[in-house]
């Protein structure tokens, strides 16, 4: 088992049986890291076990969160498993291009992660705008909503054929390293909050879409830490500024 | 959907609902030729229904076999997905080299196939000793075995990526067709009823591995129509010779 790892988020999963499957798939291609957010029956739950087939330790370790952000806050980058193209404009890889990306950044010693939606309805733009880019796994078009354990194993495939592999792109970040989901939560907040007092973000029926679009320019903007602490003080600055004015 | 078709062959399948995971799987890289060997518990089986997900055609027109070489008779090329290395001749390709190959195959208008074993214990050798190569899909060494439904949406997904693609390589018939696996197997049978009658096979503990190293002898020469007729041809020669002698 290598030590970098790619942890798999699951947003609302529904079947407890879909858990211990994709904990199966997982451990089948060397990943160990699941989590949960809102699971529908709660975990831990009996009924992924037989489907586990012996994954045991990846169930006994899953972490179960109340929202999203918190899901992924220590992560560096995280993908979305989507494939609906989302009224948004974000980056969208084949499953081969994505997992050779998140496997370079975790080489280099990033946290990475991938986000998967529940059984009935896959992800939700505002999960969506969480994340760096979009992940789309070319199904049948009149066929083309994947089960979601098989949608895993597929990720983790990828992820195996890259994560031994000399890279073919790297993204240098010099003594910084990338922000994590967290910091950037914190950022947006930050500016969210701003632009509410400010009057922006006024028009109620426009804001969601709104706040969306701000956040998928700066998810596809590869934050640093530093960066980040920089497009911090630049909303501090301006503020203060309209403040004096 | 392509017309070219990978056929996806299934020998003693246990739980119905694989069966009918399989067929979601199949259907979501465009795959619709489901076959099975003596099923477990009998085909057709209500249980298949609600994890096939609607794929409902793939499990109307599945096809039940009596035994491997009836399921396999009018391919041209059939590969086995096995994890273990068998104590046999084998080519054996990743899942990316063995979906291309078979794919190129295919666009040139051979019919294709991949052979996978019962959720308990995979493939057995003589099954395998029916194929052209193994397929291995390179898993955790320490957690190998993989979901059925999981072995196959890799197979499917593979397929998908090389079915409309140029292919790197192209393996040149002329005018002739790859042979069947019928007639494969008759020729087999044919050699295999004239070495017994000469006594080269009448170690009987020993007969069954010679049997499989010899028909794996000629699943590598990747023959043709034509040269299975010659070979016949030759075996009739010999036999006459040798009882004139």
């Amino acid at each position: 088992m290598t030590q970098t790892n790619l942890t798999i988020i699951l947003i609302e999963p529904q079947l407890a049986q879909n858990i211990g499957a994709v904990a199966r798939a997982m451990l089948n291609f060397g990943l160990t890291d699941l989590r949960l957010v809102n699971p529908r029956d709660g975990w831990p739950n009996q009924d992924a076990i037989a489907p586990a087939a012996g994954a045991d330790k990846i169930l006994e370790n899953i972490q179960a969160f109340p929202t999203t952000l918190a899901a992924i806050g220590d992560l560096n980058r995280v993908f979305a498993a989507s494939a609906r193209t989302h009224d948004m404009v974000k980056y969208i890889y084949s499953p081969h291009a994505a997992l050779e990306y998140l496997a370079t950044t975790a080489q280099q010693g990033q946290k990475v992660g991938v986000l998967f939606g529940n059984e009935r309805c896959g992800l939700q733009n505002e999960d969506i705008s969480l994340c760096e880019a979009l992940i789309k796994i070319p199904t049948n078009p009149e066929f083309s909503s994947l089960n979601l354990a098989h949608a895993v194993v597929l990720t983790a495939y990828e992820w195996s054929l890259h994560i031994n592999v000399s890279p073919s792109q790297i993204f240098r970040t010099g003594t910084t390293n990338l922000a994590t989901r967290e910091d950037l939560g914190k950022f947006f907040a930050h500016l969210e909050i701003e632009l509410d007092r400010t009057g922006f973000l006024r028009h109620k029926k426009k804001r969601p879409t709104m706040v969306r679009n701000i956040r998928n320019i700066f998810q596809r903007a590869n934050l640093t830490e530093q960066e980040v602490r920089s497009l911090r003080g630049i909303v501090r600055s301006l503020v203060r500024e309209s403040q004096n004015t």
